[in-house]
């Protein structure tokens, strides 16, 4: 039987997985710079965004190279996460699901738009709740 | 006076009803199976997607065979659900609208588009949140 | 170290601004009347939209101007809401960001779509929660 103090963490654990996504996608579209992106992630994060026609890479400075060009090469980015689903929650270890529309308009260029599912893994290290992995899959296809 | 307790249900109540709705929308684009989704049901429950053009049928039996046709018949689904508002929570049942963009791509057909409200009803049974209800009414005509 | 009662407490608040943000877009898009819409903000809020092509002004008149016409003149409304991300929550006032599409269809009109961050400050005013402020800047082009 959990006590009123576990319970509330239990509570407070879900709000801090939710902030840390609504915080990346805040962070992304932006566009202000890349450490408020990269604050969201451990220092050997995967980024696996292969499924649907992005790179895929990990750690840190992979990560940090990779949102330094986004930052720099988009004039406009907009992401719509919904459906936030905990597929589990455990002590330190957490994995989520969010459907997401993810738009992005190059400088110059012309705008993309994909229908996502995105696949998170969390940590919790030193007490902080950080995304360790974030996995894309396609949800639909079309503009 | 609530007491602490009492206040902390209220909240798991509340985030087990957006869960099952997460939950819902999950398990229809993830088309596996019909399974997952109906354990989303009670065994009464209403589907009236009539005012959007899709059927309307009650109980679990005619869920099953709807959602079965959904998970063999479709390519791809995209359902992406916000703006969770509780219109009602009470001990064991509790009313809410979801504003959904919902998505599907038949095999070797074309994509459809809806922007739907829905209208969520469920019931608590045996401890445990199920959707006793669910209805479509249309948000915006367009693809 | 916050007590039980606080952290609830600060659960509490969160949920209560979410609502909020919620009810104002499901009550603009019931289009059912203005009340409900006003109903979610402060007698001196301010409205501005100016940054995506709509009017900014202040004041509950203003807004209950603004918002009978919104009601009156549209066949259709469609808000979907989500990343909502606390950029500031204190004793009695909030920040929040929210990423939206915004759609309406005039009666014998066109559709319009914007792709908005909304920008909400709160403040608790008699133990409730309103709207302050929300203003809108764009997050992408097109349709």
């Amino acid at each position: 039987m959990a006590t009123l103090e576990q319970r509330i963490q239990a509570i407070e654990d879900r709000h801090a997985l939710q902030d840390l996504a609504a915080t990346y996608f805040v962070a992304i579209d932006d566009l202000a710079n890349a450490d408020d992106i990269l604050a969201c992630f451990t220092q050997d994060a995967v980024f696996d965004m292969s499924a649907i026609g992005y790179p895929a890479f990990a750690g840190i400075d992979a990560l940090r190279e990779f949102f330094t060009g986004v930052v720099n090469g988009l004039e406009y980015s907009a992401h719509y996460g919904s459906n936030f689903k905990i597929d589990s929650l455990e002590q330190d270890r957490a994995s989520v699901r969010i459907h997401a529309v993810g738009m992005g308009l190059p400088h110059g260029g012309e705008r993309s738009k994909v229908y996502v599912q995105y696949h998170l893994t969390y940590q919790r290290i030193d007490g902080q709740w950080k995304i360790s992995a974030i996995r894309g899959t396609p949800l639909m296809t079309g503009d």
